[in-house]
């Protein structure tokens, strides 16, 4: 019995995002015809260490066949010991004989489903005409966010940059993005980059909204949104966690990626408790739009939301293509178990 | 960053039963002092298959510092394709800085842990003048358990093997055991072996009863047992798995190595859902009687049941001590990540 052991250089090596992208609808359409599983994620906090690390766990059955668990770290205070801060680790089976398949680095993978997730979300829910796009957090993840909504919704033209917490951080992320997603993710842009300090002004100049930060408590409030604007609610995966106004959930057509999570540990977590919304009220799944089942948009005035909290099963179908993809280009270790 | 990769042949290698006993009784004795964790489990059928995959995780903090996961699958179809039937992967990581640290086959360390605790719950509450040893079950499992306690009760003299659903199996099994302990474990022994047929006979013949099937009704009715008897009931690991009668909890002292988790999928499942007991009304956890807080037998009459249902942290302590005797013995693959 062996396996393919996959290191993250191997993956950046591997994985491309148009593929990844096209997993992840692959996954959500899947997942409306009821063959992908969630099973209960995990989350435990470190005080000592103001860490936290989570498992998620899941499958695709069907014709995919893969199920498995990730297990992700958040150590902050690494970076002060020149440790890594973001560490991860996948496993995959396949699901019909329940022999292992793979294992590997899940920062990566991580990274890349989720920049796919939100411009999945983007592309299927905003507004055919968008040109303006307007990027909340300029952390590790945003460029991922940022280079997978360019390819998913080509008709942008202008990419606005704020980030609350560190304004130097998204002036230096808008002067260096237009080269680093040629060089990380091979991707060319012709857009305008630049970065705003009032989240407020770059809201209401908005057509499509990713946000992508730690935030507890909202950023972006109801009144600032220009009717029509999507949001794709990226950053909120953790009980507290909170990136727009709940006011928001009671105007807009609002769409998760797994109802019951979302409302569980999600952007739509604190509207569920508050009683604005429920995993029966919202408008749906992401997969049901993607599938036809739903409709998504329904007028240039609807505000759209789609809220992303991570599904394992987006991880596996990445892990299955990387496989797939270093088998064929001989990347990667093949390990005896 | 680099991870220590084992193979099961690489763990059957470095590990042996003397020292699996001392992690298993040191993560029970963490846990009576808080600092074990044991996360929501998972646990999924493939119907089609008959198969089923569970994950359990969790960790022990403190000095030991280790926290991760583990998936196994049971897919019983497999044997008909020369697959093998009870596959896993384990990862674990430095609960201090988040850091992987390892990645395994997670079948063996499984076997030997689940078999240390069974001989860890006879050596606290057996009585010390044990004799007779009955094991209920000849299947995979069944020489781990047995092997653990023999070491674990030197004072045992003589073996029963009864196995309800295979007699020639258990036959078989007494008959090669003697030679089986000693090329698999390195456990030489001189107790007699011998196979029953009749549960009931070798039930109140028994000071020490281990139960290790797959059943899903009574196997050991409460009117066999002499008083005196101890049990280590280890099959019941999921819901809807039982193997003695839930009127023995009516009389006995019963301790759990989780007592939550075994009143929800353990042989405490079945008597808590008829309401014969609950979390907080049996004795406690072994662990507590391991560190002294509560007494475990009180006399020489008490019926004492031990209820395992199986603590990742036994896993991941036994993963460390892998990891530690094969930098030692230059055994295992040092990957990149």
């Amino acid at each position: 019995m062996s396996i393919m052991f996959l290191k993250r250089s191997e993956l950046e090596e591997v994985l491309e995002m148009p593929a990844v992208i096209r997993g992840v609808k692959s996954v959500y359409k899947e997942k409306a015809e009821g063959r992908v599983v969630a099973w209960p994620l995990v989350e435990h906090h470190f005080p000592e260490q103001e860490a936290v690390c989570d498992i998620r766990s899941g499958g695709v059955f069907g014709s995919v066949g893969i199920h498995g668990a990730k297990l992700l770290n958040n150590f902050p205070h690494n970076a002060e010991a020149g440790l890594p801060v973001f560490t991860g680790v996948l496993m995959a089976f396949d699901s019909t004989t329940g022999i292992p398949v793979g294992c590997m680095d899940a920062s990566y993978i991580t990274s890349m489903r989720t920049g796919a997730a939100a411009a999945v979300g983007a592309g299927a829910l905003a507004r055919k005409d968008s040109r303006t796009l307007l990027i909340v957090g300029a952390g590790r993840q945003a460029i991922y966010l940022l280079g997978a909504t360019l390819l998913e919704m080509p008709q942008l033209t202008r990419v606005i940059v704020v980030d609350p917490l560190d304004a130097a951080g998204a002036k230096r992320f808008a002067k260096d993005i237009r080269g680093r997603l040629q060089r990380e993710l091979a991707i060319d842009t012709d857009v305008s980059f630049e970065a705003m300090e009032d989240l407020r002004e770059a809201s209401g100049q908005a057509d499509v909204i990713l946000t992508i930060t730690r935030s507890t408590a909202p950023l972006i409030m109801k009144d600032w949104l220009r009717p029509g604007t999507h949001l794709s609610c990226i950053g909120a995966d953790m009980i507290g966690k909170e990136e727009i106004d709940p006011e928001i959930f009671t105007v807009a057509r609002a769409f998760a990626d797994d109802a019951k999570q979302c409302c569980t540990v999600g952007e739509m977590e604190i509207p569920a408790k508050m009683g604005l919304i429920s995993p029966e009220s919202i408008c749906g799944e992401i997969g049901q739009v993607l599938a036809g089942q739903i409709p998504g948009r329904t007028s240039e005035e609807d505000i759209t939301v789609f809220d992303a909290t991570g599904l394992a099963a987006l991880d596996l179908v990445t892990a299955k293509m990387a496989i797939a993809l270093a088998e064929e280009k001989g990347a990667g270790t093949i390990m005896d178990l």
